[in-house]
Formats: C-alpha cells, structure tokens, sequence
C-alpha cells in the first residue's frame, strides 16, 4: 500500500520496475524523448507539457492544473486524499484511515475492523490528531537560500545557516499569509520551493468498510495482482463547527479509466532516491536497506508475538504489524531490485556518458568531482547510521521529543533542531498532545525488544548502554520504565513539557531520565549527519546541475512528500507468460474469495454475503495503470483528461517495488479502486447512498 | 522444545536461569559444595555421586547406571529417546519425530497434523532417513589425541594432526568393534572420549498423536509453563526385519514425579557454552547471537510468506516454521540472558578470583595466559563469521556436501574434512541418498532469500556474489537455478555422487555450477576457522585446567550431544509473584482449552472431546523439575530413583533459556510429559492400549 509513515521515514510502500529503468535507459542514450515512458512525478508549477502533447495529445490549461491541484488533499500522518464534495467530504484509502480507525477504536467499538458509517453529521466523529494539508502557492526560493551559505563555511556551520535561512522564508511567508509555510528541498538540493498550505485540524470519521473488504486478500495479496478491494474511507472537513465550504473538488466520472485512457495521479509520493550516485546506491544496497530490513523483520516478530497473547493484544499491534508487514514487503522487493547487477551497470554507464557530456565542456568539467564527494561521504554516512541512539517505540518517540524540545525551546526558532521551529509548532503540539491510546503491554514489550536492539547495536560494553540497562536485562528493565512513566496521558506529556528544562533536568520519570541519558549522543549523532547532508546536498546540486546539462528538461526532482502529477495509460500487463488485464470487477471478489476457500484472509465481510445479489457484478472495481507512483500516494485521486475522478490510487504491484531506484512500465504498474466500484458498493451494501449522493456536488 | 537440529548447528532449543548462576556463584565462592544446586550434566563415567549422597541420600550402583545408559536412545538427527519395552519400542518427543512425520506425509496424508496409529506390526511405516543410537562405552583417549599435536606446530596444521588421529582411532575402534565409533571433545579440548554405539536404522513409526495435541497452545504456549502437551511419539527399531530384541529397556512408574522427588534425566543436550570465558561471551552477546537471530527472523517471516500461498504450502513449510520459531524464541531469551550486564560482571569477578588461585601456585601461573589467547581470537572470529559463503536450503545442503565429498575422497581418510571420515560414511550417505521430499516452491523461496542474504553479507560487488547472481536478481536466479537441478531426487544425487570429482568438474547441473563456484571461498573459510578452533581448542584445555584447580571435582563438561545424567527434584516455582505448581493433570486441557476460547492453537483434537467423559481428569499430564536440561534433551526419560520411567522431558520454560550460559534453579525449570498421562491418552483417547500394554514390558 502505498503511504509514507513519516515519523519512522519508512514508507508504507513504494513502486516501480522489473529490469532496466526509463530514466536510466533514457539518459543513457542521452536520445530525445518521442518514445518516452510514462516516468515522472511532476512538479505543479513544471509539468512535462511537451510529453503529455507529443504522447498523449493533451494539452492541460492553467484552469485545468489549479483545479485538480486544489483539488488534492495531503493527509500529514502520510498519504493522499482529495476533496469530492462542496461540502467538505474528502475521500482517501482505508489504510491512510487506518492509524485513526485505530486510535478511535476501543475494546468495545473496532472501527478498524468493523467499519464505521454516519447517519447524519451529529454522528461523524472527531480524528483525534489529524492534519489535512491543501496545497495553495508554490514559489522558488532557491537563491535566497543558497545565499545562506558562504563558500568558506564549515558543513556543519552551512547547514545550521541554510536551516536558519529556510525557518525565516516560513516564519515570514507564515505571519504574512496565516498559511502552512514548508521550504521544500528538491533535486537533492539543487533547488528550494517554499509550499503555502492551508491546514485543516478539524477532521470527521463518515464512512469506513469494514478491514476485511478493504484489505481483502491481508498480506498475502498486497502487492499483487489482480486485487478485489474496496480500500477506502470518507472523512468530512469542518471550519468554525461546521461542515467546509469547498471551491475546488473534483467531480466523479464512474465511466471512465478505460482500457488504454490517459489518466493522472494527483498526490505526495514520499521518497525516491532516484538521483542516487551509484556509490549511493551501494550504499543502500549493502547498508542500509539490509539494516532497515532487519529492523522491520524484528518488529514483525515482536508485534506478532504480543498479538498471540490474546484477541485484545491482537486488535492492538494489528495496525503496526500491518504497517511493518507491508514495509517489509515493499523493502524487499526494493532490495532485490537493486541488487540486480545489472541496475548498477547501467547506472554506472549512465554516469560514465555524463562524465563524457562534461568533460567536452570547461564550464561543466568540475561538476563531476560531485560524484567523488559522495563516494567519499557513504562510509562517513555508514558509521552513523551503524550507531543509533534513539528507541523506536510510541512513547520514546513522545518523550525523545519532549526532552530535546525543551532545550530547542532556548533558542531563537531559526537556530532549533527542524522540527521544533516555530512555525511547525501547532503540528508538533498536535502530535505529542491529542489522546491517542498508549498500551502499556505493548509499549513493555516493543521497548524490550529496543533495548535489545540497541546493546546489538552498538555493543553490551557501550557506556551508554550500560547507563541506559543500569544493570537490568532489556526486559525487566522495560517493564520498570513504563510502570513508572506518566508521559502515556496526554496530560502528562502536557505537564512535563510545560515545565521547560528545568523540568527535564529535575525530571525522575524513568522514561524522561532514559531520554535524558540518550540526548547527548542523539545530538551528536544527529549533527555529523546533519553535516554529511549538507554536504551531500551542495554535491546533489552540482549532480542536478549536469543532469539538465546532459538530458534538457527532462529531469523532475524525488518524491519529498508533496504534490506531484504522474501520468499513464490504464494498462494491463505480462506476468509469468500470463496477460494480466487492467480491470477487475466487483463480482470477481466473491470468485477470488471461493478460489481461496474462504480462508482468512479471503473472507468477505457478511455485509458483501448479504449484499451480493443486488450488486451489478460487472461493475468497475480495481484497475491498473503505468503512472509512476510510490509510498505517500496512497489515497491520491486518479483523474480524467476532463479533471473529473475515476479511481483512487491504494498499491502498487510487486514489480512496481525497486520504483524508489528506478521506472519501468514493462511491468510496473499502480493499483486503484474504481470510483464506479466504490459508489456502488456505498449504496448497495453500505446504506450509504446519502454521502454517494453528495459525492461530486 | 528442547532438540538439536545439527544440520544447522542451532538447537531447537535451550534451558536455564534468571538471575545469577549457580556454576558462576559457587565458583566465585570457591566455597565447597553442600548447599549447591541441581546444576550439571554429567558424564556417566563421572557422575556427580557426592552431590547426590549429600543433598539427596542417593548412591547409585554401577547396575543402576548401565541400565540408565543402554536404556537411552539417541536420535542422531537431533534429540534423544528411551526403549521401553523389550520388543523394541522407542519412545520420543513428537516434535522430534516431527522430521519424520513430515517427510512421510503428503498431501493426502498429513501424519503430522492428524496423528497416526498401526494397529499391528504390518502397519508400522519405516522412517526415510532415520539413526538411532544406543552408547554402549566410553574410552578416555585424551593422551592419545593430544600425543598428536606438537608443541612447534602451525594452529592449522596442528589442528588437522589431531583430526587425523581422531580420525584413526575411531577407524580403529569401528574395525575391531563394529561399532559406530566417535571421538568426542569435552571441556572445549581439556578432554577426549572415545564414544562407542550400536546403531538402529531400521526404524518404524508406530503412533503419534495429533500435533494440536503434542504442541497444544502451540507458539504461543512454547517455553511457557503451566501446559498440557502430549508431546510423544512411538517408534520401533527393528533388526533383520523383526522388531529387535532389546535387554534394557524402562519399566513404567506411572505414580511416580511426586513434588519433592528426586528424578534423573538420561539424554543428549546438544549445546551449552557454560566454559566461554568472558571475552568470548562478549563476541556471542555482541556478534554471533545477534547474527543468529537476525537470520531466523528472517527465515521465519521467509517461511511464513510461503505459507500463504495455500493450505498445501503452510504443510511444506510448517516443520520447518515451527523449529525457526522455536529457535527464534530460545535464543532471543538466551540473549537477554546475556545482556544482563550483572551476568557478564558475575563471569569477570569470577575470572578475578581464578587468577589469584593460579598466581599463588607458580606451576599454574602460566595458564592465565589462555584467557588473553582467547581474547585475542574473537575479532579473528568476527571476520569469519560475517562473511559466509554458505546457503542454508535443503537443496544446496545437499549440492554442498556432495560437492565437497569429490575432492575429499581423493584423500585418506585421516587427512579429509571430518564428516567425510570413513567411519562416518554410513550415516552421510543415509542422510544423502534418503528419499526425502523435497518441494521445488519452498527451494525457490528459500533461495532467492539465501541469495539476497549472500549479497547483504558479501556486499554487491564481491567477486562471488557477483558469480554466485550471474547478472540476475536473487529471485531470478533462484528461480533458474531451482527449475535446472536435478538434485531434488535421490537418485539425482546417487548419480552425480557416483561420478567423483571428475563428474563434479563437468557437471552443467545449475546448482552443482553453483556450489562449486562457492567451494573455494567456503574452504577458505572453513580452513580459518579450524585454526582458530584449534587454537582456542589448546586455550580451553589450559582453562580447564585451571578450573579443575579452583574448582575441585564439581566440573562437568559442556554439552556435546552426546549423553549425560542430569538430576534435580519435581518443584514447582515463584513467577511474577505468583506460586507455579509442578504438576498439571489432564482435565487441565479442557480448561485451558477454554480460558482461550478455543481459538487457534488452543484448540484440542477432536478425539480428545470423543474421550472427554472416560479420562480421569486428576491423571498428571505435564510437570516440571530442576534437572539441568538443554535443547537436543527433547524426548529423553526423566527416570526414578528405581530406574523406571515416570516422564519424558519436552521443553524448558521461558526462564530456563539462557542456561546455554548459565545454569539456576530459582525459576529455571525443564517440563515433562508425565508417564501416567501418557499411558492414559493412549488407552482412552487414542486406541492405542495394545501399545501400552507392551510398555515396560
């Protein structure tokens, strides 16, 4: 499934090709692009008109572009949504729903699994910490930012003035326009936009099937194809108490996204890493994604353990395993796709042609020693990410932040750690204030497994690991530490936070003292690599620089969870000798649940049983398409030439998974629910026809 | 569930402490033994006999111990066993006949799931593969072996000097006895003893139950205590076709294990690691332990993904499911044992106090110096084990030992790699040549996770990685790989076996090409390793030595899977505050059944709710005593002072897990089935009472 979770920087799911990529294959042949694929996640205000003309035969106005891009909704916990009603109704994936669904679940009341439809507005239901972004102005900062940095600068001195500089862009471009001000780095850092969003805090659960329908198939069919899910969820926007008035959003075409139509994907794709140096690459091959992988695989284990401990504990870690699981799978298939020799070759042919284009120009010749500073910088990068020192569970996420905060709070906002900045401060207080429910077993036992990892990590005879055991095992040192901590209330978190350092410093909750003795290499840790990124960011700029210099404008920057336009063909494919075509219908879930004996996870929810005969089997249900997407797309609109949606993105395919590296649209394809599918399951087998009828008005 | 798969080298389980060891604690007092706890496994040609007199009153005669010993089985693919009867009944743990039961099924009879009876001795179904051994002497050959090695030697050559001469003698005793024949190395190399066994290969399964009944509560409940598991399962071995005729066999004492009483354990634990001297401890806590799990983590969500496929799939894979996540769970306890910072403290102080033992007597100052050798030889170590050049399928298992088997047997015997030894060509060739199933999906699977595991160890541009992939992804690769062998059948492997090293060198066969392009590097390795081996080998002898002198007569070696008298008293144990008796009754199952809604994998056969009203609710079922246990003594006799059986060891609760450490008796416990509920399954539930009849008999 396609999301970014932002806070682990793992996202939920990603996308893209079997063997040799566009991108690589394009630039390496340095030849114009009339057969071009579709690759690309496009920058709103640069969009690939020439393509989309010689290709597609379109021609997008500036009408068109402002609507489908007001249209967009970003869910800030990491996915994508659009607004598909005059009345603030905003329709997004089940799964970007899911970390809410939970949260408002109880032992009593299992909206995740169960579903959850309102009646009437009085029945919606506050998210308790939801941030809904719309994306209003972009603007190109990039001189005045670069202007921060003095060639003569120390790394570490030039990223503290470059972050000082993009917190002033915001603070003023915040108090001139009351708007959600993000200076936003692309191309690695060979450019600066500065994104103008209008937030929205008040966020009501409406609609929600049942998890059984919406991730029909569970584990075993994500990322598969052909898929039978109605993986959606209504939410409703309110402004003052009552429901949004909203100008733009986008109308449904339940006949669209047939074979063959172009179509457009509007969303926040979270992370490629595609203007990696080959160096960079192995770096992630060798390094980072087998530790990643590692991390992923132990918490698996760890959450599916506590599930045996009960039904309760089961209802409890299911949102997190289903998140680890699917990130799991997604890196895997990432892994193996660069671990195919034949992606570095051809990056490193591609870059021996660049080399080539430069070196014919004096201008451009100093811009390959790029290249030998990040070489130079993966082993730096490799001891750092070897050592960490930060615990990954929801309250040490909590308490980490709390106690760094209260020493960013002593300084002017420009000179803080990023995310304490004052203008990302209502969505910090957001996050680490709003009652969402801490389970102590589970806390005991992910902490545990932490505590493990961190004396692995980084050996048992570590000072700091010695201080933070304090001559205990991981588990019973756990279990002492939660017991004691106050930080699982809102309130707690609240009391501790308002009481400044002053409070940390006197602090005795173990958890606050634990994060205490964890700051200091946190800091550390956290400023070498701060460096390291700024010096990867001057050296990403020169790359940027000589890629527009071999390949024109055919260059967009990474996904960096905003919005994007793709662009692609509803498109079956070729798998293991089989077609596979782009459309399934919503009979066929009732065949795909037979076909597997009704065996969990192929078990329909009694509403479908109930539901089957009124249901025009051959309706639209999931489709696929060559648009370039990855994790953070979840939930983004799928749109028709007219501007009107077809579909809403929810995966990607297996061969979609190395898409964080390299496109293809051999076999790569993204994964939507037909808009024709969705309504006419809210009216035939949801009683949810009132919100049907609204959709589009 | 303690058992030893030695194909892999990692025991299927493992046992016990909490806190402080018992072994650590005396011998850091070096205070005389009286109050000393029921550590140890003890060699039957050194028991313990003054500990037994002095806490227990219990003088074992010479005819009380051969009996113990010729009535125990060794089951030599990992676990232990008794005769009890005179007709050749073998009794074992279900989950050590687990191997068998699955190679024998299919996807018509599922033996493992759904249990199995012969009703007469033609019904009973010839293992494929199976070795039971029987010890019969011991020799201590200790002058001899090391008469081989001189002092001047090269660690390498010294190392295959004495696997040359081990080598000999145990050629020697097989000609003169007929007997299988195997040098065994005790203390870490202070000791050699010359084992001597009849062997059984023609083994018959007779019953199992069902396996919701021997691994009831399944993962969930494993190493967990209070449970209600029929964990046992019934073999003949026969001799010239007839059931074999057996002198010494168990009698059945079915109101026997009282609280209180003293019982004895007579089996084979695998492993234990008791000797490693801190700084080697260190190298398991901070290396080898972390590698380790991280590898069966990822062999379990490898083999979990697998199952997903289909019912018939989780059947191929389930064995194997099963032993990872029994692994999985023991050495994740073994390593929060160790991480305990007051473990490794206890071990340094009790170093302290040896030294000073040995700097007052001159003659014994110089063996100080073994501690800094091995010190010395960890970081030697940590290079071998990071880099491997192994794949861990059945498949390349096979291709492997085959493929090495060509180049060893162009040299004697004496000077080959010791498995490839003549007097263990028998067994080599039995494990080989078995007509085992072998799934292609699984090996495929499992390959291409193998693969990707050699890239992530290697990094992608090793030379062998690079060969190994041949251009292509893991998945791939494995694929192409798998599809092109013709190793999966026996008869594959007799042929290319048959061919010698000059088949090997011609052969196309894709997997035999792969192997051999991995056989240099795993010489090499493997060549490195023995060195270090040997040189820690000289180390602990020193160590030993030096232990014999601070420690008086109470040394046992660490465990070699071979067989050893554990003792200790049916106890049952304070946890989280909480008072756990030893003994569970059978009525128990229902209740337990119950309290967890009869929910997978709480949920008892159906032939258990048939006999529900004609068992004996009050019958015991399971129980735990202090007996010093370790995974491979799965399914051995837990016997009386009398020498009859009163249970069958089949796990160690979860407190006993860092006993390959360390040893206590303060929670640590091994769990036993009870004889009583064992005969009164068989005759109520199972229609097995001809069987329970000839038992003891």
């Amino acid at each position: 499934m396609p999301q970014t979770n932002l806070q682990s920087s793992n996202p939920k799911s990603t996308k893209l090709i079997q063997r040799l990529s566009c991108a690589v294959a394009i630039a390496a042949s340095l030849m114009p692009t009339a057969a071009r694929c579709d690759e690309g996640m496009w920058l709103f205000n640069a969009l690939p008109k020439k393509q989309l003309a010689s290709k597609y035969q379109f021609e997008p106005t500036q009408e068109w572009v402002d609507h489908v891009m007001l249209s967009s909704v970003r869910f800030n916990s990491g996915g994508s949504a659009s607004f598909v009603s005059s009345n603030g109704l905003v329709l997004t994936n089940h799964h970007v729903a899911a970390d809410t669904l939970f949260k408002l679940s109880t032992a009593e009341h299992n909206y995740n699994e169960d579903g959850f439809l309102a009646k009437s507005l009085q029945e919606e239901i506050p998210a308790t910490d939801l941030e809904l972004n719309q994306l209003i102005s972009i603007e190109d900062v990039t001189a005045k930012v670069n202007e921060a940095v003095k060639a003569d600068m120390a790394p570490a001195d030039a990223f503290k003035a470059r972050q000082a500089t993009m917190a002033q862009i915001e603070k003023e471009s915040l108090d001139k326009t009351g708007l959600r001000s993000d200076v936003v780095t692309l191309y690695g850092g060979g450019r600066y936009h500065l994104y103008r969003y209008k937030k929205y805090t008040d966020v009501r659960l409406v609609w929600a099937p049942e998890a059984a329908s919406a991730f029909f198939g569970g584990d075993a069919d994500n990322f598969e194809y052909p898929r039978y899910c109605l993986d959606v969820t209504l939410f409703r926007v309110y402004e003052d108490g009552k429901p949004a008035k909203i100008d733009h959003f986008l109308k449904m075409d339940p006949d669209g996204a047939k074979d063959g139509d172009l179509v457009f994907v509007s969303g926040n794709p979270g992370r490629t890493r595609r203007i990696l140096t080959s160096d960079a690459v192995e770096f992630q091959r060798d390094t980072s994604l087998p530790r990643t992988l590692n991390m992923l695989r132990r918490r698996e284990i760890a959450l599916q353990q506590y599930g045996l401990e009960g039904p309760e504990q089961t209802r409890r870690g299911r949102d997190d395993l289903f998140g680890v699981q699917n990130s799991r799978k997604a890196y895997t298939g990432m892994l193996a796709g660069i671990q195919d020799p034949s992606f570095i070759e051809a990056k490193r042919k591609n870059e021996q042609d660049i080399f080539k284009t430069l070196q014919a120009d004096p201008k451009l010749a100093g811009l390959a020693k790029a290249w030998e500073t990040i070489r130079d910088l993966q082993s730096k990068r490799r001891d750092m990410v070897l050592k960490s020192a930060s615990l990954r569970t929801q309250l040490t996420g909590f308490a980490e932040k709390i106690v760094l905060m209260a020493t960013e709070d002593t300084k002017p906002s420009a000179q803080r750690l990023r995310e304490f900045r004052d203008s990302a401060r209502q969505s910090l207080e957001q996050e680490l204030f709003s009652e969402v429910p801490v389970y102590d077993d589970l806390e005991r036992a992910l902490l545990a497994d932490e505590l493990s990892r961190l004396a692995e990590d980084r050996g048992g005879n570590d000072p700091l690991v010695q201080s933070v055991l304090a001559g205990k095992n991981p588990r019973t040192r756990a279990a002492e530490i939660i017991a004691g901590t106050k930080l699982h209330t809102a309130q707690g978190r609240k009391e501790l936070a308002k009481q400044g350092l002053e409070g940390i410093k006197n602090s005795t909750d173990p958890l606050v003292v634990l994060l205490r003795s964890l700051e200091p290499e946190y800091r550390k840790i956290r400023e070498a690599t701060e460096a390291i990124d700024e010096q990867e960011r001057q050296a990403y700029a020169k790359v940027t620089e000589a890629k527009f210099a071999a390949g024109g404008d055919s260059v967009y920057p990474d996904a960096t969870f905003t919005l994007r336009l793709s662009y692609g063909a509803v498109s079956g494919y070729q798998s293991k000798g089989k077609a596979i075509p782009a459309h399934t219908k919503i009979g066929g879930a009732f065949e795909h649940e037979k076909v597997h004996l009704q065996k969990d996870p192929w078990v329909l929810p009694k509403s479908w049983h109930a539901a089957k005969d009124s249901l025009n089997p051959d309706t639209p249900f999931n489709f696929v398409a060559t648009a370039d997407i990855i994790g953070g797309n979840s939930g983004s609109p799928v749109v028709s030439r007219d501007g009107a949606m077809v579909g809403i993105i929810f995966d990607g395919n297996i061969e979609s998974l190395p898409g964080d590296f390299y496109y293809s649209d051999q076999q790569a394809r993204s994964v939507s629910v037909h808009i024709a599918g969705v309504l006419e399951a809210m009216r035939k087998i949801y009683q949810a026809g009132h919100l049907a009828d609204q959709m589009g008005k």
